[in-house]
C-alpha cells in the first residue's frame, strides 16, 4: 500500500474526471449558500441505478445528511448524489433532518430518479439552518447543468469546495477480464478545515460490474489506507463522507475478491483514493508542503499506522517541517508516545535519503543538505523500528502562521 | 477535584517555596550548559533522608536520568535532587547513562548524602551529550549556594527553567492531628516546549510524616487530576518527572489513608499540584491565556477526562480561543470525536457564564459579551453531557502565531 502501489496494475488517466467512467454525468452552480459567487450546489447522476457503498465520519455528532444517505444506501444502490457547500446542516436538530429529506426529494424529482436512490451531502457552517429557498432554486436549475464533459465535472468539483485552494480529482483505468474499467474520484478537504466549517467529502465513480458488498469492502479497505491516514489538525468533522458508485457500463465479468483481476482493480481503486487523500493533505489549511511519514518494522500494520499518525499529527513535528528544521528529537518523542510496542534501542530515522538517527543514536548529517531537502514541497519522514514487519504511510502538512491566522481570525 | 478543591481544608502560604517545609534547603547557579548566563544547575537537599515518591513520563524513550532516579527511589527514600537545564541527556545511549550516574555520584559527594538517596533530572536539548566539565564544576559550587531562604529557593526555581517565561511555585499548610504540615512545589513547563527541548519537571517538598507507599499513591492520584490534565501541544516529552520528598519534620502522627486528616492533606497536596499544572499551561509556548475545560455529566470521571483532554488539545479550539471566537461548533466536534459515550441530543456548552449550546441546539447569545469574555486571560469552557455523573477539568492554552514562530524558527 502507500507508495508501494504497483502502477503496472492500472493506467493513470490524465485529466480524467468523475464523468470519465461510463454512465455518469455531473454538474454544479451557485445558488446562494456561499457569500461569494462560487459554486455551492452540485450533483452526480448515473444513467441507471448504480451499485454503491459509503463510509461516514466516526464523530458522535453526525450531520443530518448522513442519516438520509445511510437510509438511501440501505439497498446498496444509488443513482444520484446531491451536495451543497456553505452550510454543513450539522447540529440543526429536527428541522435539519427535514431539510435534508426535502433536499433529497427535490433532487429525486428534478433528476428523475427514485428518492431512495439519492445520497445527500453537505459541508460548511455548523449550527445554522439551510436556506432552503436557495437549495430548491439550485436543485431546480441543476438538470440543465449536468453533462458528461470535463467542464461539467469541473463545475461539480468546484461546487463541493469550501476553503480548499484547489479542486481534487483522480482517474485510472484497469483491464478486467479483457474489458477496460474506469475508476474516478473527486474530493474536498481537509478535516475540520475552516472556522465552523466541516467536512471532508469524496465521491467516486466507476463503470465496473461489481456487487455492493464487494464495493463496500473495498471502499473500507481503501479508506483505512488512504483517507484515514491523513490529518491536517486532528479534528474529525461531523460531516465526513465518502460515496462510491459503480455503473457496470464497462460490461466486465462481475468483480469479486476471487476474480483474477481483483487485485488490479483494488490497486487502481486505492490509488484514486490515495491521490485524493494526498491532495487533501497538501491543501490543508495554511499548508506549504505535503509531509509523508512512512513507518516500517512495527509489530503490525495497525501499530505502524498508529505511530505514523502520531508523528504526522504532532504540532511540534509539523512546526519543524514548516521551519525546515531537521528536528529528529521531536519525531522520536512522537514515536515514543504513540502507545505502541517500540524497542527504544533500534530506531532509524531518515529525512528523505538523509539518515539522522541510526539504532536510536544520533547520526552526524549534512545540515545544509537537510535544510535544502526540507524546503522542498514534499517531505518524506521514514521511521524504521526494526521490531517487526508492520508497515504504514500517513500524510499531512506543516503547521504555519496561516493555519493560526485562518482559524483565529474568523469572527474578529 | 479541579476547581472544586475545598480551600478550607488547607491554607495557602503566600510566597511559600520548596524550602518552607521544615528540613529542606535549595539553590542554583549557572555552570555553562545554557548559552545565556541564566542558572542551569540546581539542587534540593533534605537534612535527613526523606520519604519520597515519583512519577515519570510514559514515553518509550525515557532519558538517562530517569533510569538513575528510579534506581535511587527503589527504597522509597531520597535526600537530594540534582537537576540541570539546557541538555535533556535523552537519546544519548551508554555514555548518557554513565553521565547521569556520574552526576549522581558527584552530587552525593558534594552534598554529603548517600548516592542511592540522590535523584537526577535533566531538561533541554535531546540527542547531545552533557558537557560533564560544566556539570562537575557546577555541582562543586552548589553546596555554598544552598540555603533555607526564599532567595535560595528562587535560584533553584530559575535553574530548572528552559523557555519558561515565569517560575512556578506553590505552597500550602494543613493541620494534621493538631500539627501544622507544609507542602510546597516548584515546576517548569510545558510538555515538549522548545525545539529539541524536552521536559516538564516538578519537585515537591513536605515536612509531613508519611509512609513512602501512601506518598506514592497520593502523588499518582494528584498527577492524574492535575499534571496529566494539562496539554500545550499534545507532545509527551522523554524527560517528564515529578518527585516528592517529605522530611517528617512536622512531627505529626503518621499520615495514612485512614488518618482523619488524610483528606485535608490530600486536598492541600493536590492543590499545590494544580497550581503548578495551571501555571505550566498558562506559560505554554506562545500562549496568551489559560484555557480551562470542565466536563460534567459524563458516564465516568475517566470518560470526562478523555473528553476534556480532547477539547483542550484541539488545534481548532485553541486557535478559536486565540481569536476570541465563540466557536462552539469546534468544541462539539471535539467532544464527538473523543471516542466516549455521548448522547448527541443532550449536550450543553457554556463559555464562562454564557450559554451557547443547550440540549445540542444553538442558543442565541450576545456575541459582544462572548468576545469580551474570550479576550480575558483565563477562559473557561463548560461542557455538560447530561449523560452520567462523571466530572473532570483540563487545562491548556491558546494556539498562537508565537507558538509557530518559536517552534518553526529554531535553526533557520
Amino acid at each position: 500500500m502507500g507508495t508501494k502501489v504497483e502502477h503496472q496494475a492500472f493506467t493513470v488517466v490524465e485529466n480524467g474526471t468523475i464523468v470519465t467512467p461510463g454512465g455518469f454525468s455531473a454538474g454544479g452552480l451557485h445558488c446562494g449558500l456561499k457569500k461569494t459567487s462560487r459554486n455551492d450546489i452540485g450533483a452526480i447522476r448515473c444513467d441507471i441505478p448504480a451499485t454503491a457503498a459509503a463510509v461516514y465520519t466516526t464523530n458522535v455528532f453526525q450531520a443530518a445528511p448522513l442519516k438520509v444517505t445511510r437510509e438511501s444506501l440501505s439497498n446498496g444502490r444509488l443513482q444520484a448524489v446531491i451536495v451543497n457547500s456553505g452550510n454543513a446542516n450539522a447540529c440543526t436538530g429536527q428541522q435539519g433532518e427535514e431539510d435534508a429529506y426535502a433536499m433529497r426529494a427535490a433532487a429525486a424529482r428534478e433528476l428523475g430518479v427514485a428518492e431512495e436512490d439519492v445520497a445527500v451531502a453537505s459541508t460548511g457552517v455548523i449550527g445554522e439552518l439551510l436556506k432552503m429557498d436557495a437549495v430548491h432554486s439550485g436543485i431546480k436549475a441543476l438538470p440543465e447543468q449536468l453533462g458528461k464533459e470535463t467542464n461539467e465535472a469541473e463545475q461539480f468539483s468546484q461546487a463541493i469546495l469550501t476553503t480548499d485552494l484547489v479542486k481534487k480529482e483522480a482517474c485510472v483505468s484497469v483491464v478486467v477480464g479483457g474489458k477496460t474499467v474506469t475508476i474516478a474520484g473527486a474530493a474536498k478537504g481537509s478535516g475540520m478545515i475552516h472556522p465552523n466549517m466541516a467536512t471532508m467529502l469524496a465521491f467516486m465513480t466507476s463503470d465496473a460490474v461489481i456487487g455492493a458488498e464487494a464495493l463496500q469492502r473495498l471502499l473500507r479497505q481503501a479508506t483505512n489506507h488512504t483517507f484515514n491516514m491523513i490529518t491536517v489538525d486532528g479534528d474529525t468533522s461531523t460531516n465526513d463522507m465518502l460515496v462510491a458508485m459503480s455503473s457496470g457500463y464497462a460490461g466486465n465479468e462481475e468483480l469479486t475478491m476471487e476474480h483474477p483481476d481483483w487485485e488490479a482493480f483494488a490497486a487502481g481503486f486505492i490509488y484514486v483514493c490515495q491521490v485524493l487523500a494526498k491532495a487533501i493533505a497538501r491543501d490543508g489549511e495554511g499548508a506549504t508542503k505535503l509531509v509523508e511519514v512512512e513507518v516500517t518494522g512495527a509489530v503490525s500494520d495497525e501499530s505502524a499506522q498508529a505511530i505514523a499518525k502520531t508523528v504526522i499529527g504532532s504540532s511540534l513535528v509539523k512546526s519543524a517541517m514548516f521551519g525546515a528544521d531537521a528536528n529528529w528529537g521531536r519525531i522520536i518523542a512522537a514515536v515514543g508516545r504513540a502507545g505502541q510496542p517500540v524497542n527504544p534501542d533500534t530506531v532509524d530515522i531518515r529525512l528523505g535519503d538523509i539518515s539522522v538517527l541510526s539504532q536510536s543514536r544520533p547520526v552526524v548529517f549534512d545540515e545544509e543538505a537537510a535544510l535544502a531537502y526540507l524546503q522542498t514541497d514534499t517531505v518524506r519522514i521514514v521511521v524504521d523500528l526494526h521490531h517487526g514487519e508492520g508497515h504504514a504511510v500517513a500524510w499531512g502538512c506543516d503547521l504555519t502562521y496561516d493555519y493560526v491566522r485562518i482559524n483565529a481570525a474568523y469572527r474578529t
